[in-house]
C-alpha cells in the first residue's frame, strides 16, 4: 500500500489533483480572509473588531502557506485558485450573515468544515504536502473566542440561540451542496477522491470522511449550545 | 538636552501624549487594513487580489506591534484607539476610492504619509517607543508594487495619469485637514507636538515635519509618474 502509494504521488493525474485540491484550500482561506474583515465591521466594539481581524489575519497565512506548496509543483497560485472562485462567491453570496452573531458563527463553523475537511484528505496525500495541509489546519483561535462571545450573546437574547441553529444547519447545507458541484465540475479531482486508483481514496472512503464532519459540525455546534 | 528629554519621559502628560500617538498610528493602520481589504475586491485579477490582501496583512502586522507597546503603557490598545475612529473614518469616507488605481493610490500615498510623520514624531519619543515606531513604519513593499502597477496602467490609459493625480493631492489635503482637527481636540497631544516643553518639540519643529511629509509625497508621485 505503501509502495503503490508513493509512485502513484509521480503520477501526472496526482499532480493535477493535489493542485486542485491545494487551490480549492487557498482560495477558500481567501475569500474568508475577505469575508471576515468585512464581517469585523459589524462587531459591537472595536475590541471585537479588531479580533475578528486577527483571525482574518490567520486566513490569509494559511493561503500563504498553501501558495508555497502550489508553488513547489510549479504553478502560479492564484491560477491554481481560479476555478475555485464561483463556487466560493456562491457560498459567500447565499450565506451572506444579516448579522455580527450570523458573522461569528460562520467563521467558527466554516473554518471547522475546512480544517476537517482538508485535514482527512491530507491523510491519503504525499508526506510533504500532509505537512504543509496540517500546518494550515492548526488550530488558529478561532473556537476560543467565537464559543465565549455567541455563548455571551446568547445568554443575553434568548430568541438569538435558535435563529442562530437554524444558521449553522443551513451553512453546513451550502457548504456540502458547493462541495458537490466541485467535484462534479473537476474530473481529477473526483477521480482522485472517489476513484480509488490514485492514493487509496474511494467512494466508501469519501461517504466516511464526509459523516466525520457532519459528526465534528454538530459537536461544534454543541460547544456553542447551539443544537437545538 | 537627553537629561531633559529623560526625566520628561516620566511625566504623566508624556504618558498621555505618548499613548494618543500609538493609539491615533493604531487605529489608523487598523482602518487602512479594513480598507485594503475591501479595496482588494476592485483588483483587475486574482494575482492583484492576492498583492492588495498582503498589503492588508502588513498593515495589521503594525496594529499587533502598537497594541503590545500600548499595554506596557497599562492601556487596553481598544481604548486608546477609540478617540481616533471618528477623524481616520471621515478620512476615509471622504477618500473613497471610486475604482480600483484610486485604491492602490490611496495605499501608496496614505501608507507613505503615516510612515513619514510617525517616524519624524518618533525622534522625539522614548527610546523603546522609537524602536517600536521604526519597526511599524519599515517599508513594507508597498512602494514597489503600488509603483509596477501604476506605471502600468498609465502607460495603457492616457487619461489616468491626469485623474490620479488630481486624486493624489486630494489625498494630501484631506490627511492634513484631518490631522488638524485630531491636534485640535486632543489637547495633551497638541501640547506635546507644539509647546516645547515636553519632548523638544514646538511648533517650528512641526511645522519642519509638515514640510518635509508634503516634500516626500511629491517625490511619491514622482516615482509614480503622477507629478502633473
Amino acid at each position: 500500500m505503501a509502495a503503490s502509494q508513493q509512485s502513484s504521488f509521480d503520477q501526472p493525474i496526482y499532480t493535477d489533483a493535489v493542485v486542485d485540491i491545494l487551490g480549492a484550500f487557498a482560495y477558500g482561506e481567501l475569500s474568508a480572509f475577505w469575508r471576515v474583515c468585512e464581517d469585523a465591521s459589524m462587531a459591537p466594539s472595536l475590541w471585537d473588531q479588531m479580533e475578528m481581524s486577527r483571525l482574518a489575519v490567520v486566513e490569509f497565512s494559511k493561503v500563504t502557506l498553501l501558495s508555497e506548496r502550489l508553488s513547489d509543483f510549479g504553478v502560479e497560485p492564484s491560477d491554481a485558485m481560479a476555478p475555485f472562485r464561483a463556487p466560493f462567491e456562491k457560498f459567500h453570496s447565499l450565506t451572506k450573515p444579516s448579522d455580527w452573531w450570523e458573522g461569528l458563527v460562520k467563521v467558527y463553523v466554516g473554518d471547522g468544515i475546512a480544517r476537517d475537511f482538508y485535514r482527512e484528505i491530507a491523510n491519503h496525500l504525499d508526506p510533504k504536502t500532509r505537512e504543509v495541509v496540517a500546518a494550515a489546519t492548526a488550530d488558529a483561535g478561532h473556537a476560543a473566542y467565537a464559543v465565549q462571545a455567541i455563548r455571551l450573546g446568547t445568554s443575553l437574547d434568548p430568541t438569538l440561540g435558535g435563529r442562530l441553529a437554524l444558521w449553522g444547519r443551513r451553512l453546513m447545507g451550502e457548504a456540502l451542496a458547493q462541495a458537490q458541484h466541485v467535484v462534479a465540475d473537476r474530473e481529477t479531482l473526483a477521480d482522485l477522491l472517489t476513484s480509488g486508483t490514485i492514493v487509496g481514496l474511494d467512494l466508501a472512503a469519501m461517504t466516511s470522511i464526509f459523516a466525520n464532519i457532519t459528526e465534528q459540525h454538530v459537536l461544534r455546534m454543541q460547544a456553542l449550545g447551539l443544537d437545538h
